[in-house]
């Protein structure tokens, strides 16, 4: 039997991803988790291309941007959303058959979330991206799918990495238990845990913030922060939120080399822990300031108290600030 | 109130501690497990010391060592289970108030375990002395306190670590989260696991095979091998059994560096997989090799793999081989 051409099912589709905490303390590279609150939407439409084409990137066009400052390209295969775009086109070929000829799709992007704040602005892009893409060609791909055009998309923009896509695109913890081959495990925690997220007006580029991590760590600290890692997710399935705030607090290796480069970060993660913080770090690379609560009750002092130092400690001004829940849903329809 | 000068409340007691798994896989310096099978017993009975003695070393004698091929020293204070009754002693002065006058311990010990073999041979003589020292004197100590007694006999004998004394003492999975200050959490596995555990008659001093360790591990491997670690613990309390012998496997760092000095060590370790083993890496520091396997059945047939394997690959002898439940007891009076 020959099996249908893939096209379009729906004339029009909206996927919204939520904006990740990954880099988690000494889960650097291997830990993040979804929050609720701002997120990036992508809607798509159906789009007719040349009936010769054959490129996949001549099928995805990003029409227009907006929340971005006109700091992103339209142009889709150097584009977050249009490059996750095209894999999940890709993947889509590779899984359940050729595409219909002449089908194409067009992509609306707008960004709720600040660039290079550390809260997985490009994630959140990609996400959303494939959600609305599988979405508009009536879902031939499983979600967990997505994941891997996610990745791509990543890889072309901060290196190979999954702890933000992940999350973005399934909700809730995720671990990276291996990248060649990639495998992930979702992690449920059962208890109430709420995030304080803090990002000042500061621009701290995944790639710098990259290129100065130390080349290699001493044995003593490996071991240091494996032990705070395996204290931090036993933490997160056994809902032990006081392990998981001081595991999160554990971080030896990544954290004391980036802090320096956040104006003010050591007296805002001081003053969250002050103000009843279970927990505080860097939010993926910086400058966000993510730190964890018991409750939105707690939240909100700590909220305030890590406003404060990032003023009076770091001068710099906030440019988002929220007490959010774990998302446990990932990218979805909207 | 003045409270009662502490003295022996029994005239004989004798405590038995199981053999432990350490530095599992990814897991080096942080996870050990007690397993059922062989382990050191060690009987105590009060005994009269001169009145004026303010030593606590004079509190303690070694009567009689069997099973050691005389390789053990009758001095308490380097003995290991000699430092372990007596750190013992000093724990009960600090915590519960002083010794009686005169009152000592004499101590038998019965060595099941071969020495230097990777199955924590020192561990279970400290613990089955401080665990007996206890006993004889009414249980002043919560058991969970032993373990800080057994650290520093461990420290004498082959440097601080707590992975082999806390499962010898508590029993079954033991995370030490930090050492500094010691924070150890118990790990409970809901599924049936079963180790294989063969001993070739090898020497490997667990001081030639910690100077063997790289210094430094590069960033990647670190994050690679966290990420292994934090699958086997997520196996470990969640009962996936393929994810404890995949993360046991997935050590990039200890076990590519030891194996090379244990005879036919890799050659073992592929039969153990060929013949069904889940997982499958050196037991402490060697040259002891421990797989995973889901059935005694299992076990019997990647233990004769194993065997077979030492002796063909490795010329060497076997001195110790069995299939073993994880003892989730410790130490124990018998």
């Amino acid at each position: 039997m020959r099996r249908r051409a893939l096209e379009p099912k729906l004339d029009y589709t909206s996927a919204f991803a939520p904006s990740t905490v990954a880099n988690l303390g000494p889960g650097f590279d291997l830990l993040g988790c979804a929050v609720e609150g701002r997120g990036d939407t992508v809607a798509a439409k159906p789009m007719e291309v040349s009936a010769s084409s054959t490129n996949l990137e001549d099928r995805v066009l990003i029409e227009r941007i907006e929340g971005d400052l006109g700091r992103l390209t339209l142009e889709s295969k150097s584009n977050c959303a249009g490059i996750a775009a095209i894999e999940t086109l890709r993947l889509m070929e590779r899984e359940c058959g050729p595409l219909a000829k002449g089908a194409g799709v067009s992509l609306d992007l707008e960004k709720g979330l600040p660039l290079g704040s550390g809260l997985g602005s490009s994630a959140a892009s990609a996400a959303a991206a494939a959600m609305a893409t599988n979405v508009l060609f009536g879902s031939p791909l499983p979600k967990a799918k997505l994941v891997e055009a996610g990745i791509v998309s990543e890889a072309a923009v901060s290196g190979y990495h999954a702890d933000n896509i992940a999350p973005a695109v399934l909700g809730g913890f995720i671990l990276v238990k291996s990248t060649e081959p990639l495998v992930l495990q979702q992690l449920d925690c059962p208890s109430d845990l709420w995030f304080v997220v803090v990002t000042p007006v500061f621009e701290a580029p995944t790639k710098k913030m990259r290129a100065v991590l130390p080349k290699e760590v001493s044995m003593q600290l490996h071991i240091e922060n494996t032990g705070a890692c395996g204290e931090l997710l036993l933490g997160i399935v056994q809902g032990d939120i006081q392990s998981i705030g001081h595991g999160l607090n554990s971080d030896t290796i990544i954290e004391p080399t980036r802090a320096p480069l956040i104006p003010g970060f050591s007296a805002v993660k001081g003053a969250a822990i002050d103000a009843g913080a279970l927990g505080c770090t860097i939010s993926g690379a910086g400058p966000t300031a993510v730190a964890v609560v018991g409750s939105k009750e707690d939240g909100r002092a700590v909220l305030s108290a890590m406003k404060e130092a990032f003023k009076s400690e770091g001068s710099l001004e906030i440019q988002y600030a929220d007490v959010v829940k774990l998302c446990k849903e990932g990218a979805k329809t909207v």
